[in-house]
Order: C-alpha cells, then sequence, then structure tokens
C-alpha cells in the first residue's frame, strides 16, 4: 500500500537553498507525497503594484517545500519522483520583468553601463475548466488564451561536496531547471549525494515558453503529488527524465553549448548503456533522432534537455522499468 | 502564370560561398525553380570505405546550387523563397563523424590537446513508400527506421559589406543553419545585401536531430522546387521563416546564447510590430507562448529559431500575408 | 599594537568549502595572522607516482584553512586583507595534469566523447636564494628555471543566501580565482555576507602562468601572514585587489566575456565613485588606461581582473586610504 | 639591398575586407614598405560634433591600406610583417562609444532590449616628445596624460576557402584583432591562403586598453614602415607574434575561452616543436610559464594571445631566426 503523506508549508517552512538544511518529513521510498509549493515570488506579487523588487527581498526568493528525507538513500543511489498531478492552487497566476534579470537584457554577470528594462507586472486569469491562461497586454487591449501547462521550474536535492546552493541555481543536483517537460506523468530521476537525498521542490509555472525568455513564466502556487522511489546502488551524473514516450538528460551550465553537451553527452553514453550500441553509434543514432528543447536561458545556469523518443531504442528500458510501475501506482493514488 | 526555371548544376557550378561568385542563372519574382542539390559531401561518400577526408578537400565542402540573380533585388528589399517540395534524389544517403567537429569533440576552436573521435560512416536506406530513413548500427545488428523528415540545411543570399562567406557558416545572410524547419511548405526571408540577391541552397538532410550533434545529419541530395518572391523597401534584418501555423525568427552566432538572444529579439520586436504590443508586452507574450528549436551547435556559428503560433496572435499577418500566396502558387505548380 | 595570531590546522581542521563551516578562530579588526595553507592536493601529491585521481578523493580537494571569524563584521560591511608575506613551506611543490580538467582538454562541461589525456606529474625545486622554480620535462632533458612568484589560488569570505560553495569556486564571494595578482604586498577587499565574515585561504602557488592552462599551478604548501581590517558599511560587489600602484576588480563567470565584462564594470563603476568622472568618461578612460590580467580559465568559473594604475587617477584614494595604512602595518610586523 | 616602397592610398583606395579586393602594389620578400593609414573612422571624426554614426556609413568602417600582393607567395607558405615603426600622422586623435558596440553594452549579437548608450566622442592631444596622449573627460576637468604606444589594430591577409571578410573581423587570416602586442618591433606572421598573400593594414591606436572594452581605442591616422619577408613551405596555422623577448600566438573567435584555447593551444604545440618537448611537457612549460594578453572583447571575434619569454625556451628559434634578420633589416633603414 502507498502510504500518502500530505505537507502543506508555512512561510517559515519554505526553503532557498539545496543543502543546509534539516528535513521537514522522512518519506519511504513507495510513498505518495501531496504538496503545496509557493509561487517563485513568495505569493507576494499578486497585482500591478506589487513589483518583486518592492515586496520581495533577495534571498527570499524562488522558495521550495522541503526538504524531504527519503529513508534509506545514500550517495550513489539514484532518487525516482514520479510527478502524478500538478495543479495550481489559485485562479490566477503572475509575471513580471525583473530588473537585469532575463535574457533580452543585460544582467549581473553579462554586465553593461545601460539601465534596467522597466519593471512590470502582469496577471493572468486560469481557468481549469478551459484548461488556459489568459494573457493580457498592459498597454493595450491585446488579450489571448494560451494553454494551460502546468510545470515545476524546481525540483532537486541536496548537492554533493558539503555545498548548499540557492534554490535559482540549476546543476548538476537539480534545481532550477525551468524546462516544461517536467510535468505530470513524468518521473525525475536525481543522483544522491546525501543520507535521505533531500529532495525538495518548487517554482510552478502555469505555463513556459522555451528558455523562459524573459526570466519569469506564468507563476503560480502549486497543488503538488508525487510518488517516491529509490533505485539502490545506480548513479545518476545529471538530473534525468522519462515520459511514457520519451527518455530525456539534462545538462546546466553557462555558455548555453556546455549545457547542451551535457546533456547530449549523458542522453548519448546512457542511450549506449541501455541498447548495447557503441558510442559512436550511440552518438550517430542522438544525433538524427534527438531532439533539444530548451530549458531556460535566464537562470544562473542555463539549461538545456536532451531528448529521445524510447520507439526508436527497440525495447530498451531505463532503469528497469520504474517509470512504468510508477506511472500505475500513481493511476492508482 | 508563373514560370519554371529547371537547373541541375554540373560539379563545376557548384558554388562554396556566398558571395563573390557571379549568377548561374536570373529568375523573376514570382517564378518558380526546381533546381538539383548535391550533399554536403559532394556525392563523394558513398559507403563505409569512403571517409569524408580522404575523398574530400577542404574548402570543397557544402556545395550548393547557385546563386540565382533575382530581377529587381536590391539592398533593403526581403527575398521570400518558399519550399514546395524537397524530395531525396537518391534512395540512399550518408552520415558521418568527422575529425574534430561536432558538438562532443574538441574542434579547431574548442582546441584540446586530444585525438579526434574516429572517423566512421553510416548508410541509410531511404524509403519513400515508408517515408522512413533507416540506421544502422556499426559495430552492431542494431537497426531502426526513423522518420524521412527532408529540409535544407543552406540557404541563404550573398552577405552585405562586400563579403564572401564560405557555405559552412551561417549568419545574417542565411548559410547553414541547418534548422530541422526548413522544410517544404515553409517560406524563408531574407534581407537582400546586393543588387539580385544573389540566392543558392543545397546541404540536403532526409532527417536530423536537434542541434546535429555529431556534426552531420543524414546527407542527401535534393530535389527540390520552390517559388520566388521579392518584398521591395521590406527589410529584414535575420532570416526568418514562416509556416501556415507558426512565425519564425533566427539567430546565428556564438555562444550558443547569444544566437538565442538574437532569435528571440527579432521574434519579439517583430511580434511588437504585427500586433501593436509595446515591446515589454511582446517580450511577455514571447516569453509564454514562443518555442525555441535549437538549429545546430556545431557549426562556425550556432543558429537557434525563436518561433510563435500565428494563433497567438490574433490575425496579425506578417509580410502581407505572402506565404499564403506563395502557398497557394505552390499547390498549382 | 597588532595582535599576531599563529595558525597551524591539522589535516581535519581543512576546510572544503566557503560557507557552511564554524569559525576555527576568531581574530578582531587590526589583528595580524600566520597560517599554515596545505597545497591543493593536501600534500598527497609528492612524486610521479603519486597521481592526484589516485591519492586525493573528491571532494577533498583544494583545502583551505580557516574559517575565521572577524569580530564586528556584518553583510554590508568590507573586509580587507593585506598579505604580508606569502613564503612557500617546502623546498619542493607539484603540477599535474589532471583527467577531464584544465582549458585543452574537454571537461565534465565542455564534455565530449573523447578519453582523457594522459594524468602525469611534474616535480618542482624550489630555492629561496635564488628565487627560483625548476622546471624538469619528465619525457626529454629539458630544464629551466623560472622565478619564483607566491601566490595565493583561493581566498573568500562565506558567501551569501545561505549558501556552502566548494572550494575550487570562484564567484562574488572570491574563492578559487587563481590569479597571479594575488601575491604579497596586495590588499584584498571582500563584501561581508554573513556576520564574522568567515574568511579562509589556501591553495598557495609557487608560480603560476596566466590563465592555469593546464590547470594546475606550482602547487606549494605556504606559511602565508596577514593583515585583517574591516571597513564598516561600506560594501563591495566583487572582490577587489589593490597594490601600491593598481587598482583591481575581479569578475569569475562563465563564458570568460562575463568575467570580463563584470570586472570591468566593477572597475569603471568604482574609478567613477573615486574620481567623479561620469560613468561614460570612466569608461572611456578605463578602455584606454586598463588592463585586463586573466585569473584562470580551467575553473567551475573563469576569472578576469580588471585594473588601473593610479597614478591615472590623480589621487583617487580606494578605501579611505587603508592599503596605505596596512601596508605599514605589515612592514612593522 | 632592401627596396622602400612607398605609398599612400586616396580615400577611394581604401579596401573594407580582407579578401575579395585586387592588390594595390606588388612588392617582393626583403622589400620594405611605408605606408600612411587612416583611423578607423575614415579621418571623419574630428571633434565632438562628428558623431560616428552621422559621418561614417557602414560598411565604410575600419579602412585598411593595400592589399598588397607578395611575389611568390602561395597558399602553405608563411608571410612575416617586420613593424619598424608605427607614428601617429596627425597630432591628435580620436575616440568614442559607439552605439550597441563595446563590451559594456548589449550589441546586435549580445542582443538585449535596451537603449544604447550615450554616443560621444573624445579627442586625445598627442605629443610626440612627451611620448604622451591626453585624456580629457568630457562632462568634468579631470585631464590624465597616458603613455603613447602605437599600435596597429588591423593586419591581416587574404582569407581561404574563397572568402573576404569584413576589416573589423578577426580570425584565421589575421584581421582586427586588435592586440596592443602589434606594435614597433615585432615581427607578425600569417599563413598564406591565396596567390600574393595580399596583405593590408589599418585601424593605427595611439594607444589602447586591454579588451578595448568601449569598443573604440585612441584611433589614429598612422605611417608605419614595414619589412615583408616570405617564408617558403612553413605553415602557419593562426597568426603569430615575435618580439626580442617573446613568441606569441592568437586565437580569434567566440566565446572568449575558445579565443584563449586557440591561443594556448598553437603556443603549446610550437614550443613543442621548437624545443623538443612532448605535447604534455609544453603543456606545463606553458602552463607555468605563459602570459594571456587579452586582446579584444569588443569585435565580432574576440582575441586572445598566448606569449612565452624566448628566455625559458633554451635557445629554441622560431622559423629560422627570420625575426632576427628583419629586426636588423628595419635598423638599416
Amino acid at each position: 500500500m502507498t502510504e500518502l503523506h500530505v505537507y502543506e508549508p508555512n512561510a517559515d517552512d519554505l526553503a532557498y537553498t539545496f543543502g543546509g538544511r534539516p528535513a521537514v518529513r522522512t518519506v519511504r521510498p513507495g510513498d505518495a507525497l501531496r504538496v503545496y509549493t509557493e509561487d517563485c515570488f513568495g505569493g507576494k506579487v499578486t497585482g500591478f503594484g506589487t513589483l518583486p523588487t518592492q515586496v520581495c527581498q533577495f534571498p527570499f526568493l524562488n522558495p521550495v517545500t522541503g526538504p524531504f528525507h527519503v529513508e534509506g538513500a545514500e550517495p550513489g543511489d539514484t532518487l525516482a519522483l514520479h510527478f502524478a498531478r500538478i495543479e495550481p492552487a489559485r485562479d490566477w497566476a503572475v509575471s513580471s520583468t525583473f530588473p537585469h534579470f532575463g535574457a533580452l537584457t543585460s544582467t549581473s554577470h553579462t554586465a553593461t553601463l545601460q539601465p534596467p528594462l522597466e519593471e512590470r507586472v502582469w496577471v493572468y486569469e486560469l481557468s481549469r475548466e478551459n484548461g488556459t491562461v489568459r494573457y493580457r497586454a498592459r498597454n493595450s487591449d491585446f488579450v489571448v488564451d494560451l494553454p494551460m501547462e502546468p510545470m515545476h521550474g524546481t525540483v532537486g536535492v541536496a548537492p554533493g561536496a558539503f555545498e548548499a546552493r540557492m534554490t535559482i541555481t540549476p546543476d548538476a543536483h537539480g534545481g532550477n531547471m525551468d524546462t516544461p517537460e517536467l510535468r505530470a506523468g513524468v518521473t525525475v530521476y536525481f543522483g544522491v549525494n546525501v543520507a535521505g537525498a533531500l529532495f525538495a521542490l518548487g517554482d510552478g509555472h502555469a505555463r513556459q515558453g522555451h528558455g523562459e525568455v524573459s526570466g519569469v513564466a506564468v507563476e503560480a502556487a502549486m497543488h503538488t503529488t508525487l510518488v517516491v522511489e529509490l533505485l539502490k546502488g545506480v548513479p545518476t551524473p545529471w538530473p534525468r527524465l522519462e515520459s511514457d514516450e520519451f527518455l530525456m538528460s539534462t545538462g546546466s551550465a553557462r555558455p548555453l553549448e556546455d549545457a547542451y553537451r551535457i546533456s547530449q553527452h549523458d542522453l548519448v553514453t546512457w542511450v549506449a548503456g541501455l541498447t548495447g550500441l557503441d558510442e559512436l553509434d550511440a552518438y550517430q543514432l542522438v544525433s538524427q533522432a534527438g531532439e533539444a528543447p530548451v530549458g531556460n536561458v535566464c537562470d544562473t545556469n542555463y539549461t538545456m534537455v536532451a531528448k529521445v523518443a524510447k520507439r526508436y531504442l527497440r525495447g530498451a528500458e531505463a532503469y528497469e522499468g520504474v517509470h512504468r510501475r510508477l506511472r500505475e501506482m500513481a493511476a492508482a493514488l
């Protein structure tokens, strides 16, 4: 029997790093978890007048719910998190520009002498019935509905090497990867770096474009249900995702081509391992069959995803079929 | 009445630069053109024993067919090329690794002291009936069919500033963008830099993964039919594409985030112009609705595409509907 | 009177992160400190047969001595560390290649399918009398003496935002900047992020080329003496250095141009503040008078230094002349 | 006997590309050449009121004098140009900001939605007697003299592969490398790509900071004398420089770390060839003894120089001592 833990944090319970925090709960492999996650602004940006820089204070941005201790998890294992449901908790969501943050502005790192772009807030109406988020222009009467496609921008485990990392940074431990691929129905795999794995999640998006070009998606608090599993003695070098149809590897780095290289390198070697292809043959197959959805091109590291359809792998099964089993457990919840 | 020009080059007629070459033919706006294009190896790699470095000689790589002079085209105009058909000319295609070329190897620019990867050729069987290309591993008996999705890696016009550029380089004049978005049914727009525009095309791919990670796609000679149009006095800063459903901008640069920035910047300002949204409102819309398919992460510049569905633009029509008109002309061919 | 603290850590006292560790000692502003620092291999690489990957274990690399708590230091202050003496503790030092680390090899992030370069150790003889380090080739009889120029690769404070970072990473808190500018006679300034500042240092180099191209310098344990000072209520955004003749800013990021941008941006705005030049006039002055010594092009972030001679600033004095005062205190030690 | 050619171009004789232009003169190996070069603005920016974007027109920027045909030069040879004298032709020089150009601004490639920085001109007084250039702030009364250190930003040969490249682009053929190392007393080596080599030069700077951070140096017309030599059958992959004390390699690429990699890779393999060190031993030596002066971080490619003192190479002589011979010929002019 799957045990379902329900956890709703108070504002004081939210975490702003991966690593460096004690667990808020312990769960067992096979357990399910239903959590509330706040939006990236801690719920403080609620309308046009609540500019992020006025209502939020660094480093209290991009809070995550957790961390959760997974019984028996040790370095060298792989944690599997299957996302059963990701549902917006409110009927609205927000986006904004943020000074010197985003892809089409200079930033603290791509530093220029130019002043920042105007800070502006957009409010989206979410319609569960229609499955839409409604964009409204601020300076004209343009309105359009976009599909609601809920996802989590930030999921990860405690990093290794005694590190604690801001939740806005994606890296080998996961974190703020900001990929729309991280949606319901998907299993995410993380290499475990510390005892208990200490995973956490947050930064829900009602939807997001590729690369999150302005730096801010349609930010939404979420009710999310996931199933937790542990693969003992199985390493995972970078976060991986699996859906019913695809295997995916991620890479998070700068410049963006290194994020691409990491993700493609992991996918090529993973495919080689699963299929018995030698590395060059796998390189060739991925080169023709592979996809490369952009995650984010705005965070402290950029994220790319490397993706290949399972149907091209002739029955190869990743992680001994755990995705399929978790999918079934999720359906039974 | 659309005039259809048919042009099949001899080996000596092939070009290896954009710019610096006289036109092979003159066409008029509204004309159609049916051309043969050789594969990136000039057709010389035909089997496992014909290694690219042995049968090809730099700079005689990636030949293009053309250039074609478009009557009346002048700097400041936009050339529109609508791809009606792209059909493999042979029932086989090839791919390979190429020493110190590709994303998962050091290169002449990402220079390391490591020796190159093994140079290896793969031969694909193309099936027009099944619409497939057949991958066969070289070092095991793994075989899988992938969908045939013909495209041109290389299309462009003569660059400005008196330049002539190798066909393997993508830049503001087009060139070797290597994006799978450049398929039949699509209109490509180029800013004209010199009298006559002098466009050329080549580097057909029976299919290609995202980023062309190994540096070489499923390389195929093509029979391609396109319709040529000219928009007088309309500038286009970077190559753009339009399909029935999407508007697309491209950017080609290094590092990869600059290719992303260029393409997203062009799409945001283009969308602003088409919809009347102010720039920040357009930035926000593209940020949530936009896509960012990777072109290449292996060539001398990397290419990204920025893409937005027309249905989110509330009836805005690009270039006064020329894509629709060319689509109809193509259907009538 | 300057109090001189002497601190020599045991192996168990060494730290491998900035942040996340309790202080080993408390010092007061105005105090001097004499410490021993181990080399980047923890002293375990002692000859040709002791390959780093065999005798060292990740993450126990690049140990630092500290952290030291500075009484009264609070976020928003600036910590000044003046390096009075940096003296190799042994008459030998080592260097090596390290698999998939360095600028002329693929790495975990610039990931390729190529095998690593050979792992090889070089041993240098240090001559205090001659002020030289002796390079001996491994595969020929080539021998040459290079000037000894002792420096610390790694100095920093605890980062903000509740982070703990591996000592091999340079960032806004300092860390593994690996710049030869960090030598005796120089004052380093860090913005304080946590109560007590919690500074630490290590990774002594008997000398280093620009960029540390192989990833490993002439690694040496050091006896180092420094004077500690605190500037209350004075922020410092990125580590800065001051010698008798130069003001310097640093930036650590990827790609390398962002490290350059950060450091030049900080120098331009700093110079503007010190001289009363407006930002564009300061930009112009630095553009013609500035230098840009490369720090490292091998670590997890790359480091650039931006540097301008004080004599071009017409008497402007940084941090109210604290460098001059610390220089005098150091001379009196 | 050295023949001295004197060549002073009219405005119409200036070139704006490397490649794609007929020679203006033919010279023989061993000949000397005295030329006039215009500044990067074609001499049109003469005071505060002559803003570059108003008086200059793209692509008529950065003119070069030449190209010169070198008798007997063929692909596979090396052209050696020894700079005997570089002397400002006027007693003033100019600098400026230029919209969306430079390192501390967004650009056409690092594209953002921010408006450009203010376009502003600075005028420098040059004093041959004092050897100084006088900086005057525009918005305050700050004045300071900087050392005059004349150099050429742009020198190169026609590129290979039938290319013609804008003079503002540095690449393997040379071009706009913008390194202060290219000063009088230095020999520059280029691989020859086309018959006659077709070298040209321009873009004199009375001085320049490292990286040319604002994108514009102290721009000056020059009278320059150089000696031309040809090394038959000796290839040179990237431009190299030699002074009495140093050997230097260059790399021009983006991102900046690739420029670093190219230049260090060339220096390491060059040193290995000259000294008999194996590649790893040479890598180690350069890693400790090498320097890495930044060229430009503002042009279409960035440029890094890799540099090692000849005294560390135990008598190894590059290109059979041609620098020494040309130095003597220059002294006799």
